[in-house]
């Protein structure tokens, strides 16, 4: 079977249908509608086999996870994703493995209302790079270099739950019975925070997501606006399955350095508190915790009860 | 040296400056702003090492590359490419070879005004995938579908060129001198047709780049438009250097079969032939031959002197 037979077969009707998709899959390139007023939001993330997920994963948790991924990075710019391209290299034609990736990859993209617009298929060692367009209101994103001192850091979610979850898969970290179950699912299906993001708009000084560690990706805020943060270790939100199956030390070092948590990591302004706690309390809204506060200076320390703890490193994607 | 240094030194100023990019590299997505009444053409293509270009390619020419293939598919649209995002997968850090790789990719994206808005590099086997987005007139753009019978059937430059190129640098086919280096210049270096496919707007009834092979992406044009093809095979465009180095016969598989010419193949309508001899005849505009006619029906045929030709399978991007 070709290329083409191949595209046409699993990826030509992917996803949401969308009025605004004047051409799809099956030409040259893919013709948009672009509303007016609106401005385009673009990102692209790649996962390679062994390095971003592990050999054995299953193919639609794998479909799943590439697109996630792209729509966690557009939560954090406040944008509504709306088309995806697919570039994904197998080293055979598994109609197996493709079928349980469309299903993966199909089920969060009609999820968030995302068309598969174009894509390529080539042979080679498991790789998936995904690029996904989003759009919001011109003027309205969340940008990473907004944070000023004085504004509280708040995360999303339960970070290190998901980093736990791979360390369980990978034997790293043992446990059993719901809790484990529990963890690896935060790993396995990541649930990017997509309408959250976009109702940060116009609350939220700025924003990012945790995908490579807490400590990691806050470093990389604070850098981007000029300015330093302090974390109150005690404050930091630990499901209760990581605590039982890591102990509250291990549980720590997993929130603030394990990676893939996909959760929003934003500063909002001390005039914006009032409104937060609204949206915080409102329908739909995720669990968010406020960690800390933007301070003037440089980098991340973590104030423990008995002074300041190691700051981990964090994962780098390009990493062996 | 960690991922974000990586993309900081060697892409975030990448290209053209472009005064439409609100955000390039460096936040979590890209910020673009989309004049209104244009159309959003998007397009992805992957080269895989070994499998798309030899292992032993120069990184520049990889730069080159991987752009050129897809600026050819805008370029079939009839768009203006604008904006690219690179999704770099690397089995190491090599400066020396991202030096080059930028290198060929910038020289390329400046002369087509292409600023690289994003990125992502990873750990791996060597594959890039680039993700380019154009711009064209709400309406304008040229479809693989619009062929219909009586239409003229054209090409620009010289196909096969580039696949004997490809031959003479993977020892099958033979040859010296300033034929040779013609000939593996074109396979090294294509010139996607970009400023030419935007001026066909109007005048081509239909378009596609031709990257697997003539015959091969005729036959998806026609299938698009739901008609068939002649093709004249005396009036296929041979250059000389392919004609000295490969004979008659196996210029002609050469210039049917052969691929990654990145050429433009298209229909006009015999109401728009003037037009297109006065375009033809402009300045910049690349040789045209006019190589055959759409016929009702289905497929692709090819009339030599004696009488119906084989048509060659063509490549398929999916090999290996």
């Amino acid at each position: 079977m070709g290329e083409f037979e191949l595209i046409d077969r699993y990826f030509s009707q992917l996803g949401a249908q969308r009025a605004d998709v004047v051409q799809g899959v099956g030409d040259d390139a893919a013709l948009l509608a672009v509303p007016p007023g609106q401005q385009l939001v673009t990102c692209v993330d790649t996962l390679v086999a062994g390095h971003h997920f592990p050999h054995d994963s299953h193919a639609d948790d794998i479909g799943w996870r590439a697109l996630a991924v792209n729509l966690s990075d557009l939560a954090a710019m406040g944008a509504t994703p709306a088309w995806a391209m697919l570039a994904l290299t197998m080293p055979d034609v598994d109609e197996e493995w493709l079928e349980g990736f469309a299903a993966g990859f199909g089920a969060l993209a009609m999820q968030h209302g995302v068309a598969l617009v174009g894509g390529d298929t080539t042979r080679g060692p498991l790789s998936i790079s995904v690029s996904l367009l989003g759009l919001l209101p011109t003027g309205t994103a969340l940008r990473r270099s907004g944070a000023r001192p004085g504004d509280l850091i708040y995360v999303t979610g339960w970070p290190g739950d998901a980093a736990a979850g791979l360390a369980l898969l990978q034997g790293r970290l043992q446990g059993h019975g719901a809790d484990r179950g529990a963890l690896e699912f935060k790993f396995r299906r990541p649930e990017p925070r997509v309408a959250f993001g976009s109702r940060l708009r116009g609350i939220a000084s700025s924003c990012i997501d945790v995908s490579d560690g807490l400590a990691a990706d806050l470093g990389r805020l604070v850098a981007a606006s000029g300015v330093g943060a302090v974390l109150r270790a005690a404050e930091l939100p630990l499901s209760r399955a990581l605590y039982a199956l890591a102990g509250e030390a291990r549980a720590r070092d997993f929130a603030l350095g394990g990676g893939d948590d996909y959760e929003l990591l934003y500063t909002v302004a001390p005039g914006a508190r009032q409104q937060m706690f609204q949206l915080a309390a409102s329908a739909g809204a995720p669990a968010c915790h406020c960690i800390g506060e933007v301070v003037a200076g440089r980098g991340v320390r973590v104030l423990g009860e008995r002074g300041e703890l190691p700051v981990p490193r964090g994962w780098d994607h390009f990493h062996a």
